[in-house]
C-alpha cells in the first residue's frame, strides 16, 4: 500500500461508468420496447436476459413463506433488529408540517406530503444484499410512502434469494416483482399491465439499471446513481494497525475499483497500517478483488498535524469517514464534508453498513460536498402554503403591485389590485 | 378559452425543451473551452454573445453605488421589505445538527453542514428580475453558505439592470460577475483565473444555460431545471368571475408556454370567467404572450363535485395552486400535489411571487408529485454521526458479524470482530 505525504494532490474522485454508445442505444430501445408493448416486452428481455420464463412476475405469499424457511432463525432475528434500528432512526427525521400566524391574518408555512409511490431496485447476482432492502424501504415507509414496490431479477431458478425476501417483508414490502435491468426500470417508470409505474425509483444497479434511471429521470424522480464505494480514516498515533488495516479491507473488498484511503498524523501507524494490510489480504476469500483496490485506489497519507490531516479529509469529502484518534468527538466539528461519520475505534463501518440505524446509503465521488446520505425527505415533498387575509393583502397590495411593475408585469399587479376594485 | 369537463382527460405536462443537436454541441464546446482556456475564453464568448467587451467580469462596489441612485427609493424599500420576508420564512426552515444518546454509550444523528459555495444565475435579457436574485440568493444565504456568487449576462452597455444590483446588493451577495450564457455555467463549475469554482449552481436561464447545467451536473450540483410556468385554481361559486380571470392572466403573461387552468364546480363561474378572461386580455400590455398561452395551454375545466376537482388538482400537481372557494383551509389535507398552496381570494399567486416569503422557485411539468420548492435544505448536506461504546459494539459484534457473512463479505465481519481480538 503507497503511503505518501498529503502534500502530494489527493482525489478519490474516480470517472464515473457512463456507459458506452452501445449500452446507451440497448437502454433506450429496452424502454422504448417496455412503453409500447407492456408486460409482453418485460416477459421478453427477462426471458432473454435472465434466461428464465415466469408465469406471474409477481413474488407469491407461498414464495415469501418458502423464503423464511430457507433463512435461519438467528438471521432472521439480525435482520429483524436491524430493521426495527433503521426504522428508529429515520423516524427521528420526521418532520411536521408547519405554519406561522401573524396578527394581520397572514398564515405562511410548509405541508410536508408523502409520495405516492416507490419502486426499489435491489441487484441479483452472485450476492444477495438484504441490507440494501432495508436500507431503501424503510425510509420510504416511515416517510408514509403508500405504494412501495420492490422489483429484483430473478436467479434462473426463476426465484429471488431467500434473505432478500425476508428483508423485503420485514420492511412491508407488499408488491414484488421478479423483473430486473432496464426493462424495471421502465416498467416503474411508465407502468405495464401488471406493474403500476411509480413516482421515484431508488436502489443500486449495474450500468444498465443506471443507464435506464438516468434516461427516465423527469418523468419519475430518481436517487443519486451511485459510484464505487470510499472510506478514509482519521488516525492518530493511538489507534491501532491491526483495526485500521481490518477496517481499510472492508471497504476494499467490495469492489476492484474500491476505495481506502488512511489519512494520519503518525508515521509510525502508517508504516504498520501498510504492513497489516498486506497481512490481512493473505487470508480473505476476497482477497482478489481487495489487492486490486488497495493497489489501484489505496493510499495512506501522511499530515504534519490533525489540522492538515483534516483538511484533506474536507478535501476528499469522503462516503464513509472513520476518525480514531485520542478524542474524536472533538474533530466533529472541523468535518465539513463527509456521508457518514464513525467516532472511535469501537465505530468500525459495518456498524453502520448493516445494523445501527442511520442509511448506508452514501454520497460517493466527493458528491459529500452537496449530497446526503438517503434519508426520510427524500420520499416526502414541500407545498408552500401562503395565505393573506384581506387586512395583509391591503396592506402590501401597493408594494407588490410595484414590484411587479419593476419586472414589467403588469398583469401580476393587476392581479392584486382587482381584490379591491368592484 | 375552452371549458371541458374533468371526465376529458387532462395534463398540463408539456414536453421539456432539450435543446437541439447543435445546441447541444455548442454547449459542449463552450464548455471545453472555458474548462482549457479559463478567463480567456469566456471573455471571447462574452464579446461573441453579448457584443461587450469588459476590462473586468467583477462588478464594482462603484457599479452598486451607481445601481441604488438609478432605482427609485420606493423600488428600494420594496425589494428590502420582501427581502425581509424572505429571509425569516427561509429562517424558520433552519434545522439543527441533531443527535439520539442510549444507555449503552450509542449515539446516532444527523450533522448539518452548509455548502462551501453556491453559484446563482441571473438571467439577462429585456426584463430584470430582482425577485429571482432574492429567491435564489437569500435561502443559501440563510442556510449558512460562506461564498455566495451571482452571474448575469451585461447589456450591451457592459452593465447589470440597476434593480438586479440593488437586490444582490440586499440579499447579500459580495461577488457578482457580468458573465451569462453556457460560459457563465462552465467557469462556475471549473472555475477560471478570476472566478473560482462553487459546489452548486442554482437559478433559471435559457436553454443553453440549462443545457450547461445538465452537462456540469454531476461535478456540481444544480437546481432543478423548470419548466414554463403553471397555474391552477380550484373555485367554487363563491369566487368572483374578474379575480379569476386576473390570476389566470397573470400566470399567462409569462410565457407563450405558460399554463393557466381553472377546476370549478360552478358552470356559472366557467362562463363568466371565460368571458373576463377575453376582457381583460384586451387591456394588457403583454397582450400578445397572453392570448397564445391562453389559447395554447388555456383551460376551464367543470367537476361535478369537490372531490372531483380536487381528484383533478392531484394529477395536474400544478406549480402554482389557489383555492378560491368558501373554505380554502378545510381543502388543505386533501391535495397531494402542488409546490405552493394560495388560500382564498385574498392570497392572489403575486403575493408568493414577490413578498409574502415562500420561495417562487417552484417545481412545474407535474413535477409537485416528488419534487419541492426551492429550500433552505438545497444549500445544506446531512452526514450521518455513527458512535457506537466499547459496549455498543460488544452486544452487537455477533449480529453484525453475522449480517456481514450472510452478504459474503467476510472482511466486513472480521472488521468488527478485530476489536476484540488481541
Amino acid at each position: 500500500m503507497k503511503i505518501l505525504r498529503v502534500s502530494d494532490a489527493i482525489s478519490i474522485k474516480r470517472s464515473v461508468d457512463s456507459g458506452t454508445e452501445e449500452q446507451r442505444i440497448a437502454v433506450k430501445k429496452i424502454i422504448e420496447e417496455v412503453r409500447v408493448r407492456g408486460d409482453e416486452a418485460v416477459r421478453e428481455f427477462t426471458d432473454k436476459f435472465d434466461r428464465v420464463n415466469l408465469a406471474s412476475f409477481l413474488v407469491s405469499e407461498e414464495e415469501i413463506k418458502e423464503a423464511y424457511e430457507l433463512v435461519d432463525s438467528y438471521s432472521i432475528s439480525v435482520i429483524q433488529e436491524a430493521a426495527a434500528n433503521i426504522h428508529s432512526f429515520h423516524e427521528k427525521q420526521l418532520r411536521p408540517t408547519w405554519i406561522t400566524t401573524e396578527e394581520n391574518g397572514t398564515m405562511l408555512g410548509q405541508k410536508i406530503t408523502p409520495l405516492d409511490s416507490v419502486g426499489v431496485y435491489v441487484p441479483g447476482g452472485l450476492a444477495a444484499y438484504p441490507s440494501s432492502v432495508l436500507m431503501n424501504v424503510l425510509p420510504a415507509k416511515v416517510a408514509g410512502v403508500e405504494r412501495i414496490v420492490m422489483v429484483s431479477p430473478p436467479s434462473d431458478n426463476g426465484k429471488l434469494p431467500p434473505a432478500v425476501l425476508v428483508a423485503a417483508k420485514e420492511a412491508g414490502v407488499k408488491e414484488i416483482y421478479k423483473v430486473g435491468g432496464a426493462q424495471a426500470i421502465a416498467a416503474l417508470a411508465y407502468g405495464t399491465e401488471t406493474i403500476s409505474n411509480v413516482d421515484k425509483i431508488v436502489g443500486p444497479g449495474n450500468i444498465y439499471v443506471a443507464l435506464a434511471k438516468r434516461e427516465v429521470f423527469g418523468d419519475v424522480d430518481i436517487d443519486m446513481i451511485a459510484g464505487p464505494s470510499e472510506i478514509a480514516i482519521l488516525a492518530d498515533e493511538t489507534a491501532r494497525p491491526h483495526e485500521v488495516a481490518a477496517d481499510l479491507l472492508s471497504q476494499a473488498e467490495h469492489d476492484e475499483r474500491a476505495c481506502s484511503v488512511l489519512v494520519t498524523t503518525s508515521e509510525k501507524l502508517a508504516n504498520e497500517v501498510a504492513e497489516e494490510v498486506l497481512k490481512q489480504l493473505e487470508e480473505l476469500p476476497r482477497k482478489d478483488i481487495a489487492s486490486k483496490s488497495i493497489e489501484d485506489y489505496g493510499a495512506i497519507y501522511i499530515a504534519n498535524d490533525m489540522e492538515e490531516a483534516i483538511s484533506t479529509i474536507n478535501q476528499l469529502a469522503p462516503e464513509h469517514l472513520e476518525i480514531i484518534t485520542v478524542n474524536p468527538i472533538e474533530l466533529i466539528g472541523k468535518i465539513k464534508h463527509a456521508g457518514a461519520i464513525f467516532l472511535g475505534r469501537f465505530s468500525p463501518e459495518p456498524v453502520g453498513d448493516y445494523f445501527a440505524g442511520p442509511n448506508h446509503v452514501l454520497p460517493t465521488n466527493g458528491t459529500a460536498r452537496f449530497s446526503s446520505p438517503l434519508n426520510v425527505e427524500d420520499f416526502q415533498k414541500k407545498s408552500s402554503i401562503i395565505l393573506y387575509s384581506e387586512q395583509a393583502l391591503n396592506e402590501n397590495a401597493e408594494k407588490i403591485a410595484a414590484f411587479a411593475r419593476l419586472e414589467g408585469l403588469e398583469a401580476h399587479a393587476r392581479s392584486v389590485e382587482a381584490r379591491f376594485k368592484k
